[in-house]
């Protein structure tokens, strides 16, 4: 009477670059084009789904090793993907890397680049069962409690071409002053409806973006504001930036690196503060709440480990009074489903998600989302709710193939292109 | 293309009595009936699915409400049952009732009872929806990491009989002494296999108990042993205790109540905690595991809220070093298949599980587990893997109408009737 559990019998790993337009940060600008990873699962029973995470060569090379590993598995084995692709890759917890130059992502630690890749085929695997069964991925995590998420406006500093020829363009023209961004979020809020903006700082000294941050809060009086400088300042220019904006900024997100620093700015100021930075693997948890420096965890499901990670995560944050919202690096529509349908059973999300999908001009899936009133409604259809589209994934897998040059991402490089001088600005910038 | 989601068309809430034998603790005896409650759900597209929790008045009120309130709702709609369960119960959150006199399950709060009745109606949707689909609850829940889920052998000074007329009877005969409790363990090892043993104490002076712990380490060197008072003695006693069974035990089971006493007895003893009585709720985590109060936290997925929840508080006691074990009340087969499910998914349970079932001559599933070699198989039948037995439930809720002094278990009342100056001893007793 029992069935047995579909076993996957292909894994396919391809990885892609999408074009990213010129988007500043403290370390540099985004690169013409951004590596992420496609993966593609399909069971004996002939169902298939998909996932998408990071691209960069490391994470590249253990999805390829966990694509064989999977072969033959149960479907619904979720739980033993993360000690698979430490096998399979012949890698080993703990070892910390460097500082991650390219993403921002915190710290780079083979936990993480291991979580990254496990979220991929996690995601991909309850894409499938969810098609194979009919459930959409929210109802296999338990069903939603909100039929839509909000996302909020992602505002960049940027210019208005790519340093290089041959580079792809759009028509949203630079934002390098309070002017700039003002309009760049006018025509977000225009064509998407967002009802909150974060702005993407450390490009520029602090006086210049506490400047935007008011020119936003004056064209925008309801829209809750947040900053970002990623690490770029130091706990006297955070506190004084706090200080400065004080009831301007619904949370100041990693006005500074490290536990101790972003303690020192909440204990001096009292501002909320949010990270993606100091806080993205549960090993920094208890070191980091115990000490306040953080009030809100952005989640990157990627590299938490996944959608149930992603709601252990969600747990953490409630049982120590700390919020949960959610962090994004470039992406496309199938990490933003993912994203969505993970937003939509975790009843306590007080923000507005990031996403930077608004800016991305491409898709690897048939029906791109639409974000009207600045939220993604929440999909009943089987799985996802995404369809693949494998004209654009061929597509942007032949320009991986192609342009070889941009296969790990790094905006220190790509500075460079436009400034020869540029160097990785140490952090503190200001 | 998409099918809709089975909806709940009946809820069914039945309360049950089974016999229990004259189990000693801290506070009295085991009734001769316990109060139980089964829950069943079926769809409108006719599949069944049952649950099983606590049974007292308090949460069958709760539980009645709750089959009502779900009436129409998605089958997959698990993360709105905790507010489903206190809107239709009228119920709000945080009221904070007295220690809970009978069953020792720590706070006695609104917030556990309504997490103890939802924990059955999200194992009745998980059991349905598993039937519904061919996958077994593991599957669900992430996929099964071990074949076999470990329990200890759960040793009790006894009484052979009840002090009642009519009360159901056992040939297991007494155990009051260390040779009675080697005498129970031995059976318990020889029929069951049980390759640890933990002792329910708070009975006698904690010299006797140590006696009985020193009996049971001679008898069985290779057999991990716990000792549980239930909060039964002060810090100093604790503090004896510790010292005095320094190797001889694999932890120590709530010696003390309360964060501060449990912490104090860790700082001078460093034995190892465990508890299901001092932190037995989210809220009580953070000052729990910030003051070293507990190392082992024994969930029970009742009071917890589920199964989702129980991996929830599984990835807070790994994130902050804390281990994750079961704890068990008296209970019946559908909660061991949840216990079982549950145990399955979570890759680092360190220690075998409590259970109770052994102790249970009754049950509601048509074949009743097996303990062998100390363990029950994970099941990988669709759903929870058991079928509900209609004849033994209507047999045990004609129990529940006929002796409606036992439908709140209330072990300081059951030990009146032994002896008729028995009053609620007061916490420490010794």
């Amino acid at each position: 009477m029992s069935q047995p559990i579909p076993r996957i019998v292909r894994a396919t790993v391809t990885p892609i670059l999408i074009s990213d337009p010129p988007l500043l940060n403290v370390l540099g600008v985004h690169q013409p084009y951004t590596p992420r990873t496609i993966v593609e699962l399909e069971t004996d029973t002939g169902a298939t789904g998909v996932g998408e995470t990071y691209g960069d060569t490391e994470y590249l090379e253990v999805a390829r090793n966990l694509a064989k590993a999977v072969i033959g598995k149960p479907l619904t084995a979720l739980n033993g993907l993360h000690d698979l692709a430490y096998d399979s890759a012949g890698l080993t917890p703990g070892t910390v890397n460097e500082f991650d130059p390219a993403g921002l992502r915190g710290a780079r630690t083979n936990e993480k680049i291991v979580r990254s890749v496990v979220s991929a085929f996690e995601v991909a695997s309850l894409d499938t069962l969810g098609k194979a069964l009919g459930l959409p991925v929210h109802a296999l995590l338990g069903g939603k409690v909100r039929d839509r998420v909000d996302y909020s406006g992602y505002l960049f500093y940027r210019w208005a071409e790519h340093p290089v020829e041959d580079a792809p363009r759009d028509d949203w023209g630079a934002a390098l002053d309070p002017e700039g961004v003002v309009r760049q979020a006018r025509r977000f809020t225009d064509t998407y409806g967002f009802r909150s903006f974060k702005l993407k700082g450390g490009v520029f000294p602090p006086e210049q973006e506490i400047a935007a941050i008011k020119a936003l809060a004056e064209a925008f009086p309801d829209h809750p504001l947040r900053l970002d400088p990623n690490g770029g300042w130091s706990v006297e220019s955070s506190v004084r930036v706090a200080e400065e904006l004080d009831g301007k900024l619904e949370y100041l997100e990693d006005p500074t690196t490290g536990i101790d620093g972003m303690a020192e700015v909440r204990a001096r100021t009292g501002a909320l503060l949010a990270t993606n930075m100091c806080v993205t693997t549960f090993g920094e948890i208890p070191e980091a709440f115990a000490k306040d420096a953080v009030q809100v965890v952005l989640s990157d499901h990627h590299y938490w480990g996944g959608l149930h990670a992603t709601r252990e995560l969600a747990a953490l944050c409630r049982t120590h009074g700390v919020a949960l919202s959610m962090h994004s690096n470039t992406h496309l529509g199938i990490s933003l489903a993912a994203m969505t349908h993970v937003a939509s059973v975790i009843p306590d999300l007080e923000y507005a998600c990031d996403s930077h999908r608004p800016w991305q001009t491409e898709d690897v899936i048939t029906e791109p989302h639409r974000f009207t009133g600045g939220a993604v409604e929440v999909s009943d259809a089987p799985g996802l709710g995404v369809e693949l589209d494998r004209d654009a994934l061929a597509t942007l897998h032949e320009r991986w193939i192609e342009l070889d040059g941009f296969r790990d991402r790094d905006d220190v490089a790509a500075m460079r292109q436009a400034d020869p001088t540029w160097v990785q600005p140490p952090l503190p910038r200001w």
